[in-house]
């Protein structure tokens, strides 16, 4: 029902944001690696962030910004260097990028967000930071959705409209993925606008809750990043009364929109992983409770050797059942089931005979569903991941020098 | 002290084992695939097992036997096909092999183990079974120790002598290990055979403390096979007093001639991981507690993103700084040291200035050693993995056609 009511659209800005995008040559690649995302007014906002101890100077500075108020009206962004493990040099370059865009565009400093992705540990090149600031103006293409891919073979974006109070509501959400892909709390970093007005803290929580089911459950190697944050700025320049609380009229359909922008961009990420040729989907039913379905989904599509498998087409259903036993969900050891994009391998938990051949064909479609019954309730879980290449060594075994 | 009462030997058996291994073409390959291991006399005995939660037809029932009155005589093993995920017929295929070994040797059935590995969800050969223990007969080279080998490059074997209570004695362990290695309680499988006369439920006990900081410690790919086995048997044909305590006096040089072997074992599985080139060591001081420092150091160790840097030969601290922070244990997080073979790269969490060029010509080595500080206690903690590399992807995206 609801669904229905969110309507999948072309890239398009939400009313009242504008960006920009441009080359600064901060590390060696010939591509956007500098830009701005920025709302004509103040938007309230909300973040999630990496749960890494070592958590970077940016990302840092904008969970201080957004916790102080729960508003935000610009993010400044680079990729190419993080940033990260930088000490109070970095700590002192993120302030300055933030005090200059302040600056920039007359704005208190507690409405400036910073976000950098890349190499670990170098240090921001200031003074391109500050000639990069000045070039800034204001677009409305995608450009700042390019400047900050690093490995990204693609930009990832997202975009629905929806009906609020009999106006047009736009969520548009983009993102950075492809290497060092296991959020716990959030992914890289993902952007998501909109024109809808929502209270700050309800949009906190609404972030929260959903970042749990789409970007908290991918992975692309099990490593999270110090930079990981998702931000999201609802700026009510669509003029809809404001959502404070669940028990809004258009909560419902404002949050599923919010949810397939998340889910949407976590896919793509997923997707397009270092190195990856396809997008692996694990869901998981017969879960006794959603947390447990959610832990067996993440396990499987993270298992090494079952992306290994994925790759070579191989429908080795013995490393999922394997994976399905190293977690310490609740599992019928004797029923479980498994199929592979809907070839049934597996009834309980010994093989079926099935066409080797055809199922390996099966597999080489760019997206492989592993769909596992634990038998154990009633519960399901769902996560994303891709298969492990020869790609993924060559990129990381190559991406600093 | 004690250390230099253990001498490393090349490779003998303790007094009073036989073996053999034979090919039976269970699998394609051209390989030995069969073959058993037998004490003269009742051995006291003990072991440790996979805690996946599909645990295999064979590890069951060697776990039963074991168990019953830590003792056993003799253990059939097989590779190719691991026996797992195969239901009632696999308990009873388990059983009857069981059955024949008993039979041949005249034990009684409890003191006759069984062990499998190689593909998961196949049933074993029972024809084939049948006659390969028709033919097995007593000799004393390390057939046995080739016959376990699946994607292995090469047999694992330590063996150390020391003397006790006058007398010789020889500690000899093997292993098989390549791919799905993570273990946890043990790895896939290692045998260690002493003529040590140990008491059963003593020799668990040292055996479970030992494998703590052995086996437990390694990983390859993250995934924790349903076959994992460590089984120790002592003889007592050195015609040593029964060790039955921690205050024996030969208890300590016992200890640790067996932690020697089995840390050795180890090792050669990390180092022999599949597609390997490198071995990685990892040595965490500083920590806060032995078990936040082991935790760290198998974190680093398993970290794709770090075993693509080593076998690219890329100096990328910032990899390895990331997996520290997404640990749970206590860091320093602005006091962190990072060296890498000798080449110190961080100091205080942030970069030193080092040679970037002669650090990665230094990783080249056939061994790369990771030291890192955490500066929150006084604790240690050891792990040893293998590099990331093309061959991983290869072999895995084509093991099972």
């Amino acid at each position: 029902m609801i669904k229905n009511q969110i309507k999948k659209v072309a890239f398009t800005w939400p009313n009242g944001y504008y960006n920009d995008g441009i080359k600064l040559g901060i590390g060696v690649s010939d591509k956007l690696d500098f830009g701005y995302l920025v709302s004509e007014v103040p938007a309230n906002a909300a973040g999630t962030y990496t749960t890494n101890q070592f958590q970077a100077a940016p990302t840092k500075l904008t969970k201080t910004m957004i916790n102080q108020d729960h508003q935000l009206q610009a993010v400044v962004m680079n990729s190419a260097i993080a940033n990260s493990c930088t000490g109070a040099q970095g700590e002192a370059d993120a302030h300055e990028e933030q005090q200059l865009v302040t600056d920039k565009l007359q704005l208190d400093p507690s409405l400036v967000g910073v976000a950098s992705t890349g190499l670990i540990g170098a240090f921001l090149p200031m003074d391109k930071i500050k000639q990069g600031i000045a070039q800034l103006s204001p677009h409305h293409g995608d450009n700042v959705t390019r400047a900050v891919m690093t490995t990204d073979k693609q930009p990832k974006h997202a975009c629905v409209q929806l009906e609020m109070a009999g106006k047009k509501v736009t969520i548009t959400g983009f993102a950075k993925g492809s290497g060092m892909i296991h959020p716990k709390m959030a992914t890289m970093l993902g952007f998501v606008t909109t024109d809808a007005a929502v209270d700050g803290d309800f949009l906190q929580q609404m972030l929260s809750q959903n970042v749990d089911t789409t970007f908290n459950q991918i992975t692309v190697d099990g490593d999270t990043s110090t930079n990981d944050m998702v931000v999201v700025m609802a700026n009510g320049k669509a003029d809809t009364p404001e959502l404070t609380s669940v028990d809004d009229a258009d909560y419902e359909a404002f949050n599923t929109g919010l949810h397939t922008v998340l889910g949407e961009l976590a896919k793509q990420i997923a997707a397009d992983g270092e190195g990856a040729t396809k997008l692996v989907e694990c869901n998981v039913s017969g879960a006794l409770n959603e947390m447990e379905g959610q832990e067996v989904a993440k396990a499987i599509v993270g298992s090494n050797l079952v992306k290994a498998a994925v790759f070579g087409q191989d429908p080795n259903w013995g490393r999922i059942i394997a994976t399905v036993g190293n977690t310490t969900a609740h599992v019928d050891t004797e029923h479980v089931a498994i199929m592979v994009n809907d070839v049934p391998m597996v009834a309980d938990s010994v093989a079926v005979p099935f066409d080797e051949q055809a199922a390996s064909q099966k597999m080489g479609a760019d997206k492989v569903v592993i769909d596992v019954d634990l038998h154990a309730g009633d519960a399901t879980g769902q996560a994303w991941g891709c298969d492990l290449t020869y790609n993924y060594v060559k990129i990381n075994a190559s991406y600093h020098t």
